[in-house]
């Protein structure tokens, strides 16, 4: 089975208008998107943000729930924080994995639109349980990915749709919704 | 097919220690929850909270994403936070879905733990779809609903489980989780 990584990228990313920005670390990205990492059995959950200070900002969250007094108070919420991992940038993130690993891993993009290199859940799921290669599942902050990073992707997931036609889930949910369609057991997720 | 509702309950809920408590708003329950909703075609999001303060506090955030200045910067999100409804007491939340459908609602719980009266996604799903009655899916915040709360629920769904034994997800996650599962489009749900 591929071990699964995931990152939350906060540069390259959109903003509203489109243009290229960097985005703030937010607590509950880090919490959220940790607990749902540590549920679905995810290996390592990279923050990727180019500020040193943020950087030390999660660093500081991160000592404060897994050794601080937070450790005392809520373990379980420590579990979930040890899979996070601040780094400067995607490159960064990759040579973490290819050291933990030894391989190379194949980069899988999200975003509320299909394209290119689109890939379904069922199949996505598969190759993650099949392949012996890790996989990297990034998430973008803000408006989403830029054009430059999906290009690195190897795979984009499907957009994840309701019935209607709203699609603005936030990324934590969003998060939460991919990992279990990846990687939820296996009687829950027959409800074709 | 069944109406859809949900509720935040934040009272009565227990504490870490299994006190019965009453919990705070946070904004980003407010937010997440509302967007999830949103796409996921449900009437209604109840933030249930017995503080007059505290409705009053939902209030006002709901106004100025739907009229005031966010309407304006952001209309999506006046779109998922118009599905909010701020409520005293579950009994309102109920009050208010007779007034809209006419019928009393059935209503299911959440929980982190398999009990009695609980009900697989794949059962549920179908019974949102077919029946005439709607629905009322309940979520519980601190560490969840009450003995009390679980026993006026007529199901409770599975608890979400991961390949490991780590069951610590958000409120909001587990939100976004559960309504994929009901609701999510059909070709990505076939995954077994």
């Amino acid at each position: 089975m591929g071990e699964l990584f995931i990152g939350l990228l906060h540069y390259p990313v959109t903003n509203k208008r489109g243009d290229v920005v960097a985005t703030a670390v937010t607590n509950l990205d880090i919490h959220d998107i940790a607990r749902t990492a540590k549920t679905y059995g995810v290996s390592r959950y990279f923050i990727i943000n180019p500020m040193r200070s943020q950087i030390r900002l999660v660093d500081r969250i991160v000592e404060h729930w897994i050794a601080g007094y937070g450790a005392a108070y809520n373990p379980d919420r420590g579990r979930a924080l040890s899979t996070v991992c601040a780094v400067e940038d995607l490159s960064e993130a990759i040579r973490r994995i290819v050291e933990i690993t030894k391989s190379e891993p194949s980069i899988v993009g999200t975003s509320a639109r299909k394209g290119r290199k689109t890939v379904d859940y069922r199949r996505l799921r598969s190759m993650i349980q099949e392949d012996h290669v890790p996989y990297l599942l990034l998430f973008g902050t803000g408006w989403g990915m830029t054009e430059q990073v999906k290009d690195l992707c190897t795979y984009m997931v499907e957009p994840i749709q309701g019935p209607g036609d709203y699609q603005h889930l936030s990324v934590r949910s969003a998060a939460a919704i991919v990992l279990d369609r990846l990687r939820g057991t296996e009687d829950e997720r027959s409800m074709s």
